[in-house]
């Protein structure tokens, strides 16, 4: 048998096993560590408890480690010899949104977004576990060094909800702080069941694009409204009308979602305001889609103030741009064996998912090959009788929600493993 | 002649000529007066400055001063011989608008709402005009105690924007702290032409009441709208079906005003909220009416959140109350003939406003009967060229409007004027 | 006594009195005459049958008739010796309504409207009442000429429902047809108590126009929505949004209706269509109001094509344009003088009516002063246990609805009346 | 070399260039044919002229023709000695629209629906090209009978548009007329380039329900919409609404279309209705989104009726329903290798049409493996230049378009090939 043989079967198998084996020791700590940033989470751009937590454990475990990279992100290089370099990234930010989980260790932080407003903040995306699972298998790699051979970037992202931290982390010359990759990976929890693992390749997380758009009208009195035009009614027909951009211009083949986020006009029942904002988010996994979508965003809302004789015609701003996030065949291929011979019957392509993530802004500026795969986080136990009952859907919350809540377990070991897991088809047996 | 005689025709013209002859030498100090007000406006409940600089005022003017009735509210009495006693009220509070009037003094001033939030202010609404005209009115009667006969009461409310001052001042024991008017005024200054004074008999204001709606959806992330219920849609769905509600099922020969203030929900584009808000304004002249549109307010946004699938109903919150300004008919008969007789052709029923006060809630706590009139604000000549191009409404800003800006005069000088034209009618000739 | 106070008084009563005595004997022929015409309803401009009936009806009476003036128009004049000309006018057309009154004369007739679509056809507005009241008075003033002396005219016109009737008549040298009227009048029953009787000084009955806009979008296969320019979805959001402009554009103290009578669109569930039809019905008081609303109209849906990117703007057809019915008021005080001497306490003024009417074309036309009244159809039972609970509105079907149905008596009797003693008003002892 | 491999490779080609050899002196026949069939469109199981031709042509080439199966269903069989039976379907039925092509064989019929409306006729969705391309095929396999070996049969179906012609003929025993099929065949004409084929395996038609939905409001007249409740501000409510079902519910990756292809309310401006009717087209991929869409528009319309305050909830009526047209694999598979050996590069699989289709119904009764392909019917030259500006969508009318205007050639040229290809795929060298 020769050495290659061993590292592309049983070598990896065992390299896996000897790495995984520290994950009982490790389980108080991860879990300490888990409930503690769910606990104190933190907007875009003000992960710096999260970012000092993650520096301070890195460099416990021996990474070489840089902070404050773009604002606040955080890089631990481990290397350990001859081989590939594989780069992990978590992102780190939470979201404004008050948590309604009734955990013990629910958050209950406010603070000031970009506006200056206070808020309620919630790790309602997951990030917690992304964190958390990075820092644990960071963690077993350094304890078992013997097992493998290369490097190991474990990378702790800012702002992924703005759409900026990747970029940021780029731009701050990241290139030149850590070892050109061989291979770039990412995981997101998703509402499907714990244990469960889901590559796939080519397009898997949709573009995005955020728009805002600013409606004028003219204020009055509330009880004047021959005097104003509402751009309350006009914000409202906007948003009745943009349903239909989905619902009759797009193929029904293609996939679309025109998301309004965030509606706000007017401070009081009794003053017509003279503007009011829409907050949209759109997804495709098409350019030209996206453009039409777009554009059609930009003739409905025109033509809607023109139908309230408007003043003016309202403002749009892009913004929070996403790319694509298209997994890279070979890559994903690799990994997806790996996974296979790891969690078996758990790895499960569940497709493409309507998410976006900055994550490919990494290595495609560092010209890197990657893969993100997802994980579940629902209680598997609870996902059956949902499921049983056909309210998936409808009975559990997902990301972005305020009740959702990634059971711990098996959730945080098997976002640990996968990590171990996708590193060790690269490294394992290398160094031998 | 006998001394009736002289009262009800020239006396009462003497008593006004020699009065308003020191509008002259208060002028300045009235000008300087009203843009200290408009510059530094408060919101209902913290018209703390305002309400200082009246009571400062009165007192020297000679009347006996009370503070902080109700919250921040102020009487002056200034008892003056034998005779009838008039009460004059004058509101203080401003609006939660930014001033967008680009006068040189105009509002920068911001201030905490009852929500906690930062929210910038102005007298948008014309309450300094009310302030200063009262102060004004005030002393010049002092200054004239010679040419009158009777007890001048002048009351300073708060919170009219919120519909609770005046009950607040009830409240607060003002019957016990004033002697029992034989009448109650209060004014105006509208979107008509500046020296125009309108009083009209009967319902005056229309009755008012916000409702606050709070709708309940399902948060997701904003990729996933089928794993949400849409609360930003179910608003809007529920603004463009209240539209019907005036448009078809109140008779067109009934009044009634539908108005949105308010709608807000998600905090962010790529965000489902699982809840936002819409406040609405609701205004009649008549109860039955009233009634019908609340129910059908109530109908159509129960019946939308079945329509979103919603997990269940809306909350419905109604809260500031108005109650109808309906003028008693002999008071405003008097009033008018006054009026006339010193303003001329100037005086012109304007007819029912669509506006609401809490005013009249004073004299119907203390068996009262009142009237409430109207004085203009647009500068003549800007009223007349809009008129000419058929644009008054649109190009002259109305109360509440960021642009809303009386001219100074001669909207003060009138303001003045209809005071004491007013206490006149009553007191005139009454001691001789 | 002076011949002329004897006029004014007990001569008119004693006329009054003199000709309605009449009236037992009359009530069978004219229940059945009523019954007949209710049962054979005919469209705007096809009234044959009611006009032949009515041109027979009149001559055995010993009026001088001439037929098919306009279209299907009758008059009959009674020259009864000297005295005043006085007019007036039934309107005979019934509407494309399918009845559903569950009468035992209810109409089944069915008949090709100008489009030769085969629609049903019922007198859901109550021309049928109009028809066999005037030929009842008819009937009583020439079975009583000796207790008048003057010209009654009686004038059965067509096509009031498209407006064109009292034109086409006009046009047809109505004017050298019969004597110059010294007055004219028509009435018109309507949704309350039957036996009342309303007549109304000044703006009566509102103008009204027509409009149909066909909006014009692109068609395609039902499945490919995305090669489409839907005209349904086009049409729907036009009028959602009509809605806004009784409910915000026009002051609530204006009056306006914004009716869509028609929508139409498509032929199939599976295709999308090219265009779509709304008709309109716009009614106001006031020209300055009527343009603005139809310059609304015209903005809003042209706009809402714009932003469904049609390929080309709607097409816009004003038709049927009634005029305002506005009651002159030296008229309407002797009438409403005659019929409080008459009817006593059943003469109430309901006020303005939210109808239109073509028929002040005949007395525009000729120059003559005109009053228009209304007659109650509703069971009084019926009505007052309506009010009790509330639910006139809800309860009592008004004219044009399917379930619309005066009932017979006391509506005939009194609405025979009327016109005898609105007649007498200006003839009675004329002749003396 | 064997006779299986001549049958697979050479010999095939050799048939197909054998049968094919007469389409030159075919083709004026063709043209003439396809000319007439389009001139004279018929409503579906109307098909008489249609039908009559086709068997009277089949007669010709000396089929045996069974008539008036179902309605006007036609079956013409020509057995052929040993070897397998190939079944080609074409639907003979037109549409209700109103030609507006511009050519000068359009179509100026006109003829009663089964609502006894009289309705413009045309072949707006190119079943006149399956009709002709069938024929010419059935004519050019029995000139050249000695080319292969087998039973074609030739089946000519009403009603596809009413989703009722296949099973009509499935009921009226079609099994017994004809020899049961080795395989079932039918093609449609789309909006891609004439000239090129598409095949495709598994799902490629949607399933498909029509659904209508009549609102009840309460009729009243026009001027008085507070005694109305208004079925046409109903209906766009619910059009309005309907697109949020697409927009929000179903998940993007789930293909869903709801259209709203009739919409139908009142008759006159002036009268309000006391109903509405909506048809619905709903199109899906999967029964679970099906049903959810179903329930979604039964759960809006209700919501939005009491919105409305309607005096009863809707009726609902399911009608049209077409099964999903899923193409075996291995049939597709070889009618795909046999299309691309003589259409080569012209062969392209376009995917799944969001079209519907009721042929599947013939195998699925029979028990018979299909295939069903589509053709391009769009000039190569304007669809390539709409191609380079982008505009395919907007430029190229679609099936069901009142413009939609297949080019004859290479269109029927190539629509006849195919069915003589793929039955071939199944005959060639069969009998040798």
């Amino acid at each position: 048998m020769s050495a290659s043989e061993q590292n592309s079967s049983g070598g990896t198998g065992d390299a896996v096993a000897t790495v995984l084996a520290g994950q009982d020791d490790i389980r108080d700590w991860l879990h300490d560590l888990y409930r503690s940033v769910h606990e104190h989470p933190e907007l875009s751009n003000q992960e710096v408890r999260t970012a000092e937590r993650a520096a301070r454990e890195l460099k416990d475990f021996g990474y070489e480690v840089t902070e404050k990279i773009g604002t606040t992100g955080v890089v631990g290089v481990l290397a350990n010899g001859d081989g590939p370099t594989v780069l992990m990234r978590a992102d780190m930010d939470a979201l404004p949104v008050k948590e309604d989980t009734g955990l013990d260790y629910a958050s209950t932080v406010t603070a000031q977004d970009a506006d200056g407003a206070t808020v309620p903040v919630a790790h309602a995306c997951g990030h917690d576990v992304h964190v958390a699972c990075l820092l644990a298998a960071a963690r077993l790699l350094a304890e078992a060094k013997d097992a493998w051979s290369g490097t190991f970037v474990a990378l702790f992202q800012p702002a992924e909800e703005d759409a900026t931290g990747a970029r940021e982390m780029v731009d701050d010359k990241l290139a030149d702080i850590i070892p050109k990759p061989d291979v770039a990976f990412a995981q997101h929890v998703l509402a499907f069941p714990s244990g469960k693992v889901s590559p796939h390749a080519g397009p898997f997380l949709s573009s995005a694009d955020s728009m805002r758009i600013t409606v004028h009208g003219r204020g009055a009195h509330g009880s004047m409204p021959q005097l104003s035009v509402d751009p309350v009614v006009m914000a409202s027909a906007i948003v009745m009308r943009l349903q239909t951009i989905v619902a009759r211009e797009v193929a029904p083949n293609d996939f679309a979602v025109v998301t309004i986020g965030r509606i706000s006009g007017g401070s009081k029942s009794n003053i017509i305001a003279d503007s009011a904002v829409l907050e949209l988010n759109i997804r495709t996994f098409d350019t030209g889609v996206s453009e039409h979508v777009i554009d059609a965003v930009k003739r409905i809302a025109t033509a809607e103030a023109q139908a309230s004789g408007a003043p003016r015609t309202p403002d749009f701003e892009l913004y929070d741009h996403y790319p694509l996030t298209d997994n890279d065949a070979d890559t994903t291929a690799r990994l997806t064996d790996a996974f296979t011979a790891h969690f078996g019957d758990d790895v499960d392509d569940n497709g493409r998912q309507s998410a976006s993530e900055d994550f490919s802004d990494i290595p495609t500026a560092l010209g890197v090959p990657y893969s993100y795969w997802g994980i579940g986080g629902v209680d598997p136990d609870t996902y059956t009788e949902a499921e049983k009952r056909g309210t998936v859907n409808s009975d559990i919350p997902a990301n972005h929600s305020p009740q959702f809540a990634p059971v711990i377990e098996p959730t945080l070991s098997t976002g640990t493993a996968t990590i171990v897991v996708a590193a060790l088809a690269w490294f394992a047996g290398s160094g031998s």
